[in-house]
């Protein structure tokens, strides 16, 4: 961690980005370079004197396992009848790519970024990198214990409400291979390029349920396809899924 | 937190545990109670006052998650020049389930497992789950920058060669898959159940590349057949693959 000294105090309060940031983080931050890094785009192509790439991409590396761990220990202290499987189950919840999105956009932080590209033409997930990135500065400023009280101002506190989060489906492929295992069905996903005539890599996905297909999707990741797949074939299934879930 | 009394400073120091405890971390413990739950197997079925669960499972969701941050943190201050995703690669190599195992083995962690099963019927799993589960016990005992301590101590000083480890081959599948897509090779893996004659749930898989079955496997899951059947791949397609990795 850097020192500090008497000079760099009073330079880096000149700065109009440490007020803004102060004001975000509702504690003053105490090197500026970490937030800066933060909010830089990789599309700016900005390197250091190295050769090495500035930007927040490695800063989201770290502040997604900080956020994580943060998360762990609380759903820990806080649900003491929760099984491993259960706590983990709730944290996906809670730092999913969709939720993350949410939190990092309800900040603002786009206003913040660094980049070639239009803000409008960055795509969903530049709030979720945005957001774990500058969790990721906070830890190498101040230490986990100023990450643990940003979480808890700005994702815990106002956003978990563990009872609602309980009936949240995350993944309806978990949920559809759940059911299949429990009823002794045999499931295949089977993927497979289909780019048709698009530009960007497409997947198809046709989902069968002994031997029979029940449900098809393509996307732009084979992720994607089976996770549409899934949901369309737990809508058709939801009664039985659903009853299973009760008993 | 829970606060320590004179009484029971003397009654802790009093327990055989605590020393033992105290020579595997190298550092006092506080509170014993975090401890002794790091090693009570499910199989003795213990329950609390309300019918919860005694076992270090919870505790096990809890040190994966801390270490998996630890790690980060070391991974993203020691190699100042990788991407997000060689930051990843790096830590999935660490925190590999193997690598547990070996490191829960290596610390004799099963002397001290409370459990109904004998030690040779466990499965190597259960090295790795003590591992994690006795730094879910370090957090909440000594909170973070101790298990900072204690896996520098005995990850990361005795076991992280970061140049070693950048040329371990973590996942088969992975690489195959990675290898079939830059190929423009389809690829599929047809998993079925296949119990044969064994009391526990097996599972076979098909792994063809361009509709013709290449590697066939069986194992007691999904994930560890189709491991084993990239692993098969990988030495039909070696040179190929290799070759490929280095251009």
């Amino acid at each position: 961690m850097p020192i500090l000294r008497l000079k760099d105090f009073f330079s880096t309060r000149k700065d109009p980005f440490y007020h803004q940031i102060k004001s975000l983080l509702k504690f003053s931050p105490k090197s500026l370079e970490y937030y800066k890094r933060a909010f830089i785009h990789r599309s700016l192509n900005r390197r250091d004197i190295n050769g090495i790439a500035i930007n927040y991409e490695r800063l989201e590396f770290l502040g997604d396992s900080i956020l994580s761990s943060i998360i762990s220990s609380y759903l820990f202290k806080n649900i003491p009848d929760g099984s491993e499987g259960y706590l983990t189950q709730m944290r996906s919840k809670i730092v999913s790519r969709n939720h993350l999105n949410e939190l990092g956009s309800e900040l603002n932080l786009i206003n913040f970024v660094q980049s070639n590209i239009a803000d409008e033409n960055h795509g969903e997930n530049i709030h979720g990198n945005l957001f774990e990135a500058l969790i990721g500065a906070i830890f190498l400023d101040k230490g986990y214990p100023y990450c643990k009280k940003f979480i808890f101002q700005n994702v815990i506190i106002p956003h978990v409400d563990l009872e609602r989060l309980k009936n949240k489906i995350i993944s309806y492929k978990s949920l559809f291979i759940e059911w299949c295992q429990k009823n002794k069905k045999e499931y295949e996903y089977y993927t497979f390029e289909d780019n048709g005539n698009e530009p960007i890599k497409h997947f198809g996905v046709k989902l069968s349920v002994d031997n029979k297909v029940v449900a098809k999707a393509r996307e732009t990741s084979k992720k994607k396809a089976e996770e549409k797949a899934s949901k369309r074939a737990f809508f058709m299934f939801q009664e039985e899924i659903l009853k299973d879930k009760q008993n």
